[in-house]
């Protein structure tokens, strides 16, 4: 079975974003439909056949750490090894460095399959790519020979070293520190110690070498340890060195998760010994704003993670209750009546139709970004490429979060559906449930992403990457209004948009400064829904013109897009309310009170 | 540590729900506030010392199938030991039986702190007094002798067993058959075949026999068996015979949860070889109606765990968010300065006082119930008895699932607010939201709580039992609207219970009564968070009259009313307009469109 619809995939890609036409772009001059297609199906296959087979053992069988090294279950290995095969450690990297050159959209619609069949094994390529693209951005000529490369093959996997033990999300406050030694054929080296909390494929025995990249503390050109981020370059520090020795890295402890277990976890320790040996990338002080391109990629990665398994969640538990007989319609007095598939109940119509709203939805928003990504390194001329990486920008902490905290409503409903059954480990959505409830605590969570939004996506700029989303949600609204069955859906579109613009300003009037961050989770919903509703309708629109001979699917988009804008997109005004009164319910009550 | 704050349940036992004027009554006579002050605290320190500290390796060490036989974690059996030695399986059970006859609200206090510190060891107890009760109430004396006595002491515990592999929810389906083999001194025998799906507690070796109350088709006293639920009778059927030998009741399979694995729950075989032994109990064809007895009672005791792990995560995380230092205030720039607690950030105190508008809230909602249960029993004359009878009746489907629903929304905040820590099995809050998640399935599912709510305890009895709930509130905004610092929110709820019940008639007016219930879960949250914000109008109004040297918990209490009024009352808006106009956005959709 697939868990992500090829016919869906296919809608969002060809009839709503129409994907084709980046062929007639000189980057992916080489792709045509065929080949996109090609792709996706290939990833829809793969998925099945060697990533999905291994879901739930490598859930039972987490990684284990033995005399010093991690040891994970051979199917991953397995997996990755044919994934490697087939190319797709390559899909979005340039030509230039062993690529495949495709989009971004389609590739992130071909690792959707990925995500949805296995998330945790998903995770290594994920982490790969975001890895390699650094490199390739910012890295030296040797830095990419010796470390992206392989990356791009498949051969070595990459991490991301940031958090610390006693820094999670406040990165001024890393401790790990960088000795300057000179300079090699891979630019200016350094000895590194510290520890590094929260590394996901730390270790592991599945690729030839590890290339992490390592957030330190380092002296600036003139040898001043500058504080705070302003003191913090960015390293490649590798697990084998270019001479075939260890580095000194080692494995200083396994974390124990919920969920997303297959995806081994540690923390690290740099320098035990002399100092791990490691290259610095870009400039001294650079080590943030270089690993944010890392970071940005990976938040992006986490919705398009959250999205698919929404989507598998709704996939099963949509197929468990065509089903499962039970109970009878509401009136049917007669005991020896058969007895109803429980999709026909209300209650469970809802909580599919919910999960759908929210899983293609999702998938719709992460397609976009992507879109948006491809927007910014391929659009017609600056102005466009600009407003491009504007509307990412204010996008990206959307993109990350709506599906992480959508899709756990949605696994909610997969499991509720599922009765009794679905609290066992005989069935996949208790898992789903368990590895997506990663996705709103890593790479920034929840908090941080609503202040990323409201502090410096939106007050940041004076309010210019949000006028650009109005800009687009206003060329939407105007064709549905001229569209009978969406007219009222593209006024309130409009109106809830305006509210929210409303909102904030009322806000900055309002505030002591200090506050202004107290309910930026609640503008991060609401405006997160808004952007849902935008691309429901959208959607919509472009399932509105399909002809009777795509009717099931027509009919279930507009159908979906009405739940939407009606049991939804309403839960916006409460919260708007709270952010535009800059309620303080909650931050002016002393902690002591609690 | 404790996980339930004593001063918290003091408060809304003595301060609040006034228990010590129960000693008034014959019934509770023999008691003082001194004995249930002494229960209170042995509860407590039993619960750290016996329950707690199993806690991680009863999940990690789940029940085991032996050569037919169910193996549990040692530490199960040696706390329920401990527990029956105090006496606390008989708390709430008449002297003539054995028991200590405390009022309902203070055993149910009391249970809280197990619950709390282990809610998979207390579902022994808890399914064992549900037991007990229905023979106490419905049995002959010599079942009460034999089956309840024993329950009562702790020395056997008892299961209910209603569900089969194609019946869950849906009972009139059930294929389990009794033949009738005539009476013995324990009543009318029965052979009883059949296959029992969901049974916790179905088989373990910690007591010295297991009583399985067991709903099956049974003839009538014609012999003939009835259709549907009418044909259902209840029998005792013994593990172990009155004779000794064993029955022939054989576990065919263990069922692997998400959580709650301490309890053992089994797909139980009655009747592989002649037919297992169990005799009825009451009348043919009362099987549904005296189930329902313990039935209810599981419910108040379903949201009575889930008020207590709510209660759980909100101690444990605010404790970490305590000590966990982590960033710096908003406009301190400077990095040299000292990282605050991140209970400071705003982010993380709207979680902590969501879990505590939630875990308090919860907490006082079942005790309420609880207290209504006394009232039924010992109320001063028979109107005043059946005035709470109506509320409870009413009460029951929100007092399971309120807490259910929103306890596991306070457990996602615990996690979050925990971070990547919160994601590790090395911490407990992971742990309590898989426990707490079978909450919203058992002993009904949260769909089947809504029917129940809106279509029998709503229109069933056209609106009697919503009025009695009316005069109840229209008790306590009167006093509120007294109270300067309470009369608005006296207001804001009057407005939302009226519109809560114009709502319903507006929906009986406008929809087609096979549509009726389309909306029931709607019902049931917006009535579930009235109803809540009524119990914090309660607390409000007792904290309010409080001296300075109870401050803290003075003024904790209405902050926390303040915040559930303003962030969360406001959300029932929208809820009831779906209810009040028959949205079908999501009933409406042919099942072929998803």
């Amino acid at each position: 079975m697939d868990f992500i619809s090829r016919e869906d995939l296919s809608f969002l890609l060809h009839d709503w974003l129409n994907v084709s036409a980046l062929t007639e772009r000189e980057a992916f001059g080489e792709h045509s439909r065929d080949t996109f297609d090609a792709v996706l199906d290939l990833a829809a296959d793969l998925a099945r056949d060697t990533f999905a087979p291994h879901y739930k053992s490598a859930d039972a069988n987490e990684p284990r750490l033995v005399d010093g090294k991690v040891e994970t279950l051979p199917a991953i290995a397995e997996a990755l090894a044919t994934y490697a095969e087939m190319g797709f450690f390559a899909s979005s990297f340039p030509e230039e460095v062993g690529g495949m050159q495709l989009p971004s959209v389609v590739s992130s619609a071909a690792f959707a399959h990925f995500c949805a069949a296995n998330l945790a094994t998903a995770a290594y390529p994920m982490l790969t790519a975001g890895n390699a693209r650094v490199l390739v951005e910012f890295g030296n000529q040797a830095q990419i020979d010796t470390w992206a490369k392989p990356q791009v093959e498949g051969r070595y996997f990459g991490t991301m070293c940031l958090s610390e033990p006693q820094a999670g999300s406040s990165l001024a406050d890393i401790r790990t520190k960088a000795v300057p030694e000179g300079s090699d054929d891979f630019g200016d080296r350094y000895r590194i110690k510290g520890n590094k909390m929260w590394i996901s494929g730390g270790d592991q025995q599945i690729s030839e070498n590890i290339v992490h990249l390592v957030l330190s503390k380092a002296p600036d050109e003139n040898g001043v340890q500058q504080p705070g981020i302003k003191g913090i370059s960015l390293f490649v520090v590798p697990k084998i060195l270019p001479d075939g020795t260890r580095n000194d890295v080692a494995v200083a402890g396994l974390n124990h998760k919920m969920g997303y277990r297959g995806t081994v976890n540690c923390l690290l320790n740099f320098g035990e010994g002399e100092g791990a040996i490691g290259w610095r990338i870009g400039q001294p002080g650079q080590g943030l704003a270089l690993m944010f391109q890392m970071m940005n990629e990976a938040r992006i990665m986490v919705g398009l993670g959250a999205a698919a398994m929404a989507y598998r969640g709704f996939t099963q538990s949509l197929e468990y209750a065509r089903e499962r007989p039970q109970g009878r319609p509401l009136g049917q007095k007669d005991p020896n009546s058969p007895m109803t598939a429980i999709v026909e109940h209300a209650d469970v119509k809802r909580m599919v139709l919910s999960q759908k709203a929210i899983a293609e939805g999702a998938m719709a928003l992460v397609l976009y970004s992507a879109s948006l990504v491809d927007e910014i390194k391929t659009g017609a001329d600056a102005a466009t490429r600009a407003r491009a990486e504007a509307l990412l920008g204010l996008l990206t902490p959307i993109t990350k979060s709506w599906p992480s905290e959508f899709g756990l409503v949605a696994n909610d409903h997969a499991i509720q559906i599922h009765g009794g059954y679905g609290y066992t480990r005989e069935y996949d959505v208790e898992q789903i449930y368990r590895d997506n409830r990663l996705n709103p605590i890593h790479e920034g969570t929840y908090g941080i992403q609503g202040m990323d939004f409201l502090g410096r996506k939106v007050m940041g700029d004076k309010g210019a990457a949000l006028a650009i989303l109005g800009e687009e949600i206003a060329k939407t609204t105007a064709r549905a209004a001229a569209v009978p069955a969406l007219a009222k859906m593209a006024a309130d579109l409009t109106g809830y948009f305006n509210d929210g613009c409303a909102a904030i300003t009322e806000l900055q009037g309002r505030a002591d400064p200090a506050r202004l961050m107290d309910n930026a989770g609640q503008a991060l919903s609401a405006f997160g829904h808004i952007v849902t509703a935008w691309l429901w309708l959208e959607q919509a629109l472009t399932a509105h013109d399909l002809d009777d001979s795509r009717a099931r699917l027509r009919d279930g988009k507009l159908a979906t897009c009405r739940f939407f804008f009606e049991v939804e997109l309403p839960k916006v005004s409460h919260q708007l309310h709270l952010l535009r009164s800059a309620n303080d319910a909650a931050a002016a009550v002393s902690s002591d009170l609690f």
